[in-house]
This record gives C-alpha cells, structure tokens and sequence, in this order.
C-alpha cells in the first residue's frame, strides 16, 4: 500500500511508493504513475489492444475497436482505492494509508492523434469524461480532491506516446490548491470579490495578456507567469466548481481549448507541455464564492533547476504580453 | 532591467526577463540564468580563457591558471545590482525592478573536474566561497535572501559543463524559504523548540533514515522526501545562518560533503542533481531561534511533470528508508 507523508515544516504532502523494491541504479529519469514507454505495436491504448489495460472504467463510443474514448485504472497507481483511510502520527511525523484513484483518459484509439491538431468534437469528449469521472469520485466521500492532468512528451514527464491525460483523486487538499484557495479566501474576507473575477476584469480591460475570448472563456497569459507561453484559461462568469459545468459551456471550452493548443504550436511548434485543472475541492462548500476554476497550460520551455526547486521562485524569458502578442497574431 | 512579478493569488514572485526579444519559436529547452552551452574549447570557466568572462569578484589562489575558486558575475543575469528598489502597483499586481545579484562560482579550474570524485579540501573552497560571498553580500540592505545552489547535469539544468554553482541575491523571501520559516515558527511558538532540532533528535533516535554523521553534522532522507535520494545536511548544533559556521565547521561540512556525493556516485551513478542551501534572510533576526540552516540535496530521477506542478504534491518511488539504506552500504 502507498503511504501519503507530510513534511512537518512546509505542510508538503507526499506519495511514497513503497511497494517496488530495487537497487539503487535502478532508477533512472523517468515518470512514475505511468506504465512503461511503448511504441505504437504493443502500445496499450491503442485500438485492438483493449485487453492490455485493466477492465475500462468509461467508454465513449462502441464496444468494438471504434471507440472515441475509455477510461482505464492505472496499472501501477501512485494511489489505490481499497481501504479505509488511516491517519496516525510516527512522533513528529503525520502519515496517512495512501488511499485514493488513479485512472488514465485515453483521448483517441489513434496513436497519432494530437491535441493541438485535433477538432473541437475531440475535445469535447475528453472534457466530457473529466467532469463525468469528477462527478462519480466525489461520490465517495474519501476523496477530496480530483487532480485531471496532462503530460505530453517525454520532456513534459510523458511516458507513453499515445494520447491520453490522468485522474488523481486524493483524500486531501493538495498544497498548490490550497495555497490558491487561501489567497483567494483572503482576498475575499475584505473585498467581497472573487479575486480571479477581479483578474480576469483587469486582463479585459487591459486586453496585453489576453489571447482569446469566447462567450464563456477567456484565455490569457497570467501576468505573473512562471513559464514562457503559460497559459490560463477561466470561465468568465464565476464557478467554483469545473464539474458542474454545461453542456452549452463544454461546448464553448472545447472551441477555446482548441483554438489555444493551435497557437501554442504554430507559435512553438510541436512543444512538451502540461495541463492541469484546478477545481474547488469535494468538501469546499465555503469556497463557492471565493474560488474559481480554470485550467493552466504551461508549455515547456525551460528546466525548473535548482534555484526554482530551491527558493520556489521562477525566471521567465518571455514576459506575458510578448508571449500574448505572438499567440494572437497565429 | 528584469521585473519582479508577483502571482496575486498565491503570493509567489517570478523573475522576468524583459531584455530579449524573440521570436515564440527561439524559446528551446533551456535554464535561463547561464549563458550558453559550451565545450571544453572556449569554455569560459577554464582557465586560460579567464577573459571570457566578466571580471572577476572573488578569486582563491594564484592570478596565473593555478586558481583554485573564482567567482564571477553571470553574464546574463536574473537580476542586476544597480538602481533602486522600486515597489509599485499595477492594479492588482505587484511589480518590483529585478534589483539583486546573480554570482558563478567556478569551483575549479579544470573543466572535467566533479564534486562526486573530489576531495574535502576541493569542497572547502567552495564552501568558505559561499560563506564569504553571503556575508559580504549582507551588507548591501537592498538584499533579504540568498540563495545558493547548483545545477549539476543537463537534466538539473545546467547548460554549461564546467563545474559551477550559483548564488543569487533577492530583494524579497522566495516562497519555499519563506513557507519553511512559517512553518518553523508556527513549531516554535507552540512548542518553545526548533522544528529541525526535534526532527533531528527522532532521526538519531530512529536511525533508519540516517545516511552520516559527524562531530558537527547529520545527512539522512527526510521523512516526506520529495525525490529518491534526496538527502539534507543539516548542522547538529542550533543555527539559522549558514554564514556564521566557523571554520573547523567548515572542515567537518567539507567532509560530509564529500562523503554523500561519494556514496551518491556509488549507488546512482554519475547521475544529475540539484542541491540547494537554506539560510535565515538578512533581516530575519526573529528567526535565530526558530530556524535551522540546512542544504538539500535532490539527485533527478524523476520528471516533475503535470501532477506535481498542478497540484504541488510528489510521488516518489523510492521510500527514504530504502534509499539510506543503499547510501549507507556503499
């Protein structure tokens, strides 16, 4: 069984994998969480190789190699969903049983598809089966949190070539998270405002980082920026809550969310990048007003080095409003 | 000048660089910070070609090529020393001029010498060199924190072959620092103790995570270890400063110095790492009694991918107690 551990100084939560045991040189560069590099035969998302994944846990589309999407458990989950949660403290140290979910969205039967050249349709069933899947785990009242992922590219921690994003439903609030909702809480206690409201106000007005608007959406490059190309897309009209979104707004999402990875790589071309969703947490009522969802897209460009890993602190080449004039003009 | 940004919703600053204009597509895999990758031939941290590098801060030895340490400013740096700090806001935002220093310290004259192979006399150098660029970096009050650390190996970032670490000077606390202090304090106001004095007496006592010790210092895998084979060295005795160890201190730290990235070398290889020092700021005279200096250090193993950046929380494969366990029997 996984352990989650927290470090007793910065609050920090891990997930330590104690179930492999090897030699020291056997860890090499590579990304846990998923399975194993594959090429295109033997790849295990691939259409016709249903059975090499564990039984699927969604699908969109027909039973036979036709498919749009499936969703699938990890086979080697940083996190496992059997057992009751289990906190105790080892002295100073806070340890918790590594309950949780960890399942894998394959976005296509086709090897070779892309997001940043995929159609909107495409899009939007991935969407789909992230607020489906967020909306069934909050069902159990164990998981707090959903965090929905992305790596694309080996540089990006991708470990499997065919096209596909990931599920991390944990039993507590990760620290990025929790870090935003504070700041959006503060914020709140003595404005009464959403302070990504107040944000994405700004961003309009001043219109420099903004890339792309649509009726629901916007999608800008933040003004603080840890990465070159960063990109945030927010609804406009506040939501705490990605899972509650419509049929009208995934639509709309999907348009933008299309329109933004064609820029990104006609601007980049075929760049690593990561995706995440941030989402108020399952038992966040009080956050309805304060919090706000939205996706980052942080394009991979630079290396997080030592000064980043060790002060927290980011150096980005490429100020926001540069970054936004090139994404526009694509 | 560069910009200091800071993130409105979480607090965090970013460094960013506003000289070079470029096209999106310029923006390659890279770490900012270094100037270029080099080879040996025109490396501008041999010696021999000491004129390829702006002129020098701080030299150890001879003025012919027998140097041992120099110090020198980085050629493109994150920050740059002249002005004044200018605090202002932009609407929501917060923006400060990139007022601070941005140091190499080329820790040896021969570009294929390493930190794993060396002697504790090569280490020394190196050491007293941070010692005494902090302190003299200190008297400057533009400057609150700094930090000080190395990129060790492509995948740690490094672009140039040549052994080197850095030094960078803030006008503020990075976040990691700063979420380290509050923790620290939160600790001591609670319990009249240091967080790290007490993490260390469980870890003496328990013993399974403890890699060295010396007169002076421990090194063992923290608890909540982020990464496989992390390892901290932190001092026996009570200090926030780093920059007061005194020199039999020096010698004892030079040694387990030596004696981790030699069992590291042994178990991994010659692999990439990052390792990074943590010091009380400048101004943080009410942190004496609360924090405790420590380095990190994080060899790369793995990829910080989309989980890790979106949700600030790390899996990592290698349970500590494993890991000091083959640290221990090399």
């Amino acid at each position: 069984m996984p352990e989650l551990r927290k470090d007793p100084i910065t609050s920090r939560w891990v997930i330590i994998s104690t179930e492999r045991r090897r030699r020291g040189s056997d860890f090499g560069i590579k990304t846990v969480g998923i399975t194993q590099t594959a090429q295109k035969e033997g790849c295990p998302f691939c259409s016709g190789n249903e059975n090499l994944t564990p039984p699927e846990i969604l699908r969109l589309g027909a039973h036979d190699g036709t498919w749009r999407v499936r969703v699938v458990p990890n086979k080697f989950p940083a996190l496992r969903v059997e057992g009751a949660l289990d906190r105790r403290g080892l002295g100073l140290y806070d340890v918790m049983n590594g309950v949780g979910a960890h399942e894998v969205i394959i976005e296509s039967p086709r090897h070779d598809s892309k997001l940043s050249t995929c159609t909107p349709a495409l899009w939007r069933d991935t969407l789909w089966v992230f607020r489906e899947r967020i909306n069934d785990l909050k069902r159990d009242k164990r998981m707090k949190s959903m965090v929905v992922f992305k790596n694309y590219g080996e540089e990006a921690g991708a470990t499997l070539e065919h096209p596909h994003s990931q599920l991390i439903a944990l039993p507590i609030v990760p620290r990025e998270l929790a870090t935003e909702m504070d700041g959006a809480k503060f914020h709140f206690s003595y404005r009464e405002r959403c302070i990504f409201c107040d944000i994405l106000r700004q961003e309009m007005d001043e219109g420099e980082r903004v890339v792309s608007v649509s009726q629901e959406f916007v999608a800008f490059e933040p003004f603080a920026s840890r990465f070159p190309f960063e990109t945030w897309i927010v609804p406009r009209n506040h939501a705490a809550y990605f899972e509650n979104i419509s049929d009208g707004q995934l639509d709309d999402l999907s348009a933008i969310f299309c329109d933004i990875f064609r820029r990104l790589d006609r601007t980049l071309g075929d760049v690593p990048y990561n995706f995440y969703l941030h989402s108020a947490p399952a038992d966040g009522e009080r956050l309805a007003d304060s919090f706000h969802w939205h996706f980052e897209i942080t394009p991979i460009q630079t290396r997080i080095a030592g000064f980043e890993k060790g002060a927290g602190f980011f150096i980005n080449p490429a100020p926001p409003e540069e970054a936004a004039t090139f994404l526009r003009g694509v």
